[in-house]
């Protein structure tokens, strides 16, 4: 195994940051990783944001599900799903574009996601922890409002980084699924009830906390992540982001 | 600058690939790498589909807007946005859930693409090249029945690995935006014809092929990348794919 699979292997996302700056060479590194990531056709479909106003630290941590770790974190970034600036281009140079679509906007975000994950390993690098912030698709008003941004951009990824505490260092990072639950080969595999009732249980043994009956931490669980507020006001502000792709 | 952040500054697509079968313990830690990625609520919202079989190869190379470099290539991976996974642990453990949404699907696509970069990462240190396919978001009625994907799933990327050919080893990495035009701070900037127009001569500048007038290079852009048919076809496709999750 070499150095960059080991360090792939040791992240972990890290919510509680040293109180310490992030040197403006490390924040730069850490950028460029963006840049040199794969991007279709070279188009580089996406914009980030770097979030330094304290005041909008505040705001995206209440709009993010009231995450307060998100305003403490010294380096935010907001990684745009960005077909505007291509329209707009086209525009300009006479091209009579379409508007953007449903397909268009999803390979945007597959950049935007692709080069985010690149600063993430890049800053893993160069000693840094990082959260992704999924709750940034929720509250599209607020957050365009916020953000300044055009219809034809939807927040694909927020994250934060910095440098990790003692204790998040030392935390165990979560176990995962076995890969015959995630892995198939040629078709996709639908799982009869008892391999889901195995995939899980193997997954809490191996975090060290064996289960006979998992149905009631699945019921809390789906309670917590799939029913909730939180989760019903994501699929409603994505579909608002939507709707402009869909003209 | 250390090794992790000098591969990802090396790291270009390689489309040719020099006939040589992965090693299956290579193979295992490119997969492994997925694993590895950060993941929503340590869900893992993705399948992978690994594409061994020569046939379903070639109907990919040609529902993927035609390219055969995909078929010969020796390792192709689909991955998958799954929220068929979860909605049917919930469902086998009477957990009454709701029917997964546009927000649901595009976290999922999140997790998907994270992975997949993580696997891009991974085999660019072990010396393997890899190409990302944005067409695997074409022709959602073939792709569905080829792969057998069930209705809460989403290709959301598609990667071809192998080792690379010498002269994709030679071939120059493409030239990238200037950082001002695309990392903004605290709001979105959006940019204006000149700076357009000075982003776009900048990068063929840097790209070694300097134009006075770049107009008529994106109206042929325009055309090949944004206007032709194999972009309608994945606008349409996708559409298709997202009605399942506005029921």
């Amino acid at each position: 195994m070499n150095e960059v699979i080991n360090q792939l292997k040791s992240r972990k996302s890290v919510r509680v940051f040293e109180e310490r700056m992030i040197e403006e060479e490390i924040k730069e590194e850490i950028i460029n990783a963006a840049f040199e990531a794969p991007t279709a056709g070279a188009m580089m479909l996406y914009s980030i944001i770097d979030i330094t106003d304290a005041y909008k630290k505040h705001e995206l941590s209440i709009l993010c599900d009231n995450q307060p770790f998100i305003e403490k974190a010294p380096m935010v970034m907001v990684f745009l799903a960005d077909y505007q600036r291509w329209y707009d281009t086209f525009t300009y140079n006479n091209c009579q574009p379409r508007t953007p679509g449903t397909g268009d906007i999803l390979l945007a975000a597959s950049d935007a996601l692709i080069a985010a994950q690149n600063t993430v390993v890049a800053a893993e690098s160069l000693g840094l922890g990082s959260c992704y912030i999924g709750d940034i698709i929720e509250h599209c008003e607020e957050v365009r409002e916020l953000l300044g941004l055009p219809e034809y951009t939807i927040p694909a990824a927020m994250l934060v980084y910095g440098y990790p505490s003692q204790s998040q260092k030392e935390r165990k990072k979560p176990a995962r699924f076995d890969k015959d639950y995630i892995v198939f080969e040629n078709s996709y595999k639908h799982l009869e009830k008892e391999e889901h009732r195995a995939m899980y249980q193997r997954r809490e043994e191996k975090a060290g906390h064996p289960q006979k009956d998992i149905t009631e931490t699945i019921q809390a669980f789906c309670q917590r992540k799939y029913m909730s507020e939180f989760c019903m006001e994501m699929n409603r502000s994505a579909e608002v982001y939507f709707k402009n792709f869909r003209k």
